[in-house]
């Protein structure tokens, strides 16, 4: 892989003026949606304080599922602002349910606001959006997703889904730059946004983009953008649109499968069961004789893995495997296990690292995930 | 000038961890000091708002100058916390005078903290702050200055003036990138930072960085740090260490000695005085006979040369030729000066090109600016 020449980051010329709307339909039409779509200068945590802080004001009802301390945060920011907020908090290190969803939507009081993460870069979960999406919609409750993970592994389509606030990063599944982020936007959010308490004149604020850059004809940024940051979102779109986000998913799907067969080789059991686990990032149960610093140790001398501890409450004992953006690829997938393998080795635990790398080799060899 | 290959700005490897520090470092010695140096992972009004928020707390008392629209919202950030906010508001694109500022500490209340902003891109001006630190120093009040702008262009040592917080970008004087910025904090600043009602969990909340980065040893930021930007900061920080803080501020006050040579010389005045007139960029004041906007649009067709509008109350007559960053050179300065001066007469005005550019170049060949 070529190395850049860092000197090469210095001076480049404004991004273009009439290019900005272009990268706002362009990710509109990766998001699915015909919602406004506004581009935030800075890390996607950025846009979701912006929209809880938005969002928020005395009065407003909002259920907030909470998969991990983002979703923790999330509630925090919309109290911070005077909102009631119920967290309905998954078990530790689990998606939602359904039934959990419907019975909160059922206890009341009547929400104005559901937010949930789509997919936990935290424990690999993934949270069943499209059910709970439909629930929402069917009692008119206006719907926030984060979809910063999963735009790009996993298939999310803002208006088929009928989400009205949305928000992306391109620094995961579509392996973009991490300094910029993107807000979508329906009628029925704008309404719920357009209240006395909402911020202005501030980084924070969503009716400061509608005003200064929607309502102004979608020219030039407010502020000083960034121009490193929206060439390298214009490449990165370059690049996912070259491979088809369908395909992009695909590829998710089986580094998922593969790392899956491969830890399951190694008689080590997932953490997640199938159906609700994320295509992003998998994990994995230590044995008990195993200690996980030591392990997470002996596993970061490999070359070529990226392993990690879990975050968050019950993830602490969870490896994760991440087989997210440019990571979705079977070279990277295998070393994750080499590496997972050889560490255990390393402890003491048996562990047979040629099986496992078979294992894993089967996913790719098998019949296309998902019929693709 | 080559052109880069955008699709290069894909895929950097992380930022190293250990170099955080050693930017964090580099940056306080170039801005003189000794205090906590943080990354913010932004554009500097971010950074702005952070401090804004982070000080702000019913009780607090700030007397906030007023020289520009940054001043305005940087009170309005403070009384949004519940601070109670004086705001001294200079003539319009003026600088706050020494007096004003000292008649305005005597009435009191006696106030917690003293905001200004040290140059403004808005109107070309610099307020006097060496002499308005050392008042508020005298009396015991915390300092917070906005160097966005001036850092690289003027002298601004923050520890000889004594300021508790400073605000910094790359992206102008310094000719960095515009997706990150910092701020120093003094020990005195984080006494009045450390409040119960200060933010957390925010991109907003200077405690967090303390907490999450200073206090924890200066490795990985917290959140997700963008590598660009990283990677070219580094890259900005080579280059004016390599020519030298000294010399990056006696090129930008060669640049606006020669731009307002240049401007006097087509018989036009210039809007501030000379003591009082930042290096960054040049405000001149166009004749009655001649429209700004048709100027701007006449001018906007010569290649090289970047006039604007002035920003705010009092700089819409104004026109600011900028010679800021890579553009303090001699020839980006003989761009706007033949683009000013061919605007003038395409729309009728007498104007003389040929003297106009002596005079520039006159400021250059004269005895060296500040006996550098």
């Amino acid at each position: 892989m070529p190395v850049l020449d860092y000197a090469l980051l210095l001076d480049p010329p404004a991004f273009p003026a009439e290019r900005y709307a272009i990268l706002a339909d362009r990710l509109a039409a990766l998001m699915g949606t015909g919602n406004d779509v506004l581009l935030m200068q800075a890390e996607a945590v950025l846009a979701l304080e912006a929209a809880a802080t938005s969002l928020a004001r005395p009065g407003l009802r909002a259920l907030n599922i909470v998969t991990s301390p983002y979703g923790a945060w999330f509630g925090g920011w919309l109290a911070r602002g005077g909102a009631t907020v119920r967290n309905l908090t998954a078990s530790p290190a689990k998606p939602v349910t359904l039934e959990e969803v419907e019975r909160a939507l059922d206890e009341g009081p009547g929400f104005d606001l559901l937010a949930l993460v789509h997919a936990e870069s935290a424990s690999g979960i993934l949270n069943p959006l499209p059910a709970i999406a439909a629930l929402a919609r069917q009692r008119g409750i206006v719907t926030l997703v984060d979809a910063v993970a999963s735009i790009g592994g996993h298939a999310f389509e803002v208006d088929r889904l009928g989400i009205d606030i949305a928000v992306i990063g391109p620094q995961k599944a579509l392996a973009g730059p991490a300094g910029v982020s993107a807000i979508s936007v329906s009628e029925k959010a704008w309404e719920l946004l357009s209240h006395g308490d909402a911020p202005a004149n501030s980084m924070l604020s969503l009716l400061d983009q509608k005003k200064l850059w929607l309502d102004a004809g979608r020219g030039v940024l407010p502020g000083t953008p960034a121009p490193l940051e929206f060439y390298a979102l214009e490449a990165a779109l370059d690049r996912i649109e070259a491979e088809g986000l369908a395909s992009a998913n695909e590829r998710h799907e089986r580094a998922a499968a593969a790392t899956r067969n491969g830890i399951r080789a190694l008689g080590i059991p997932t953490w997640v069961e199938e159906a609700h686990a994320s295509a992003l990032v998998s994990t994995a149960i230590l044995p008990d004789t195993v200690e996980a610093k030591a392990f997470l140790v002996a596993a970061s001398q490999k070359q070529g893995a990226d392993l990690s501890a879990g975050v968050g409450p019950g993830a602490e004992r969870l490896i994760r495997l991440n087989h997210t953006g440019r990571r979705a690829h079977p070279e990277a997938v295998k070393a994750n296990i080499a590496a997972f393998s050889s560490a255990l080795k390393s402890l003491g635990h048996a562990a047979d690292t040629d099986s496992a790398l078979e294992a894993t080799e089967k996913a790719y060899s098998d019949a296309p995930a998902n019929g693709v």
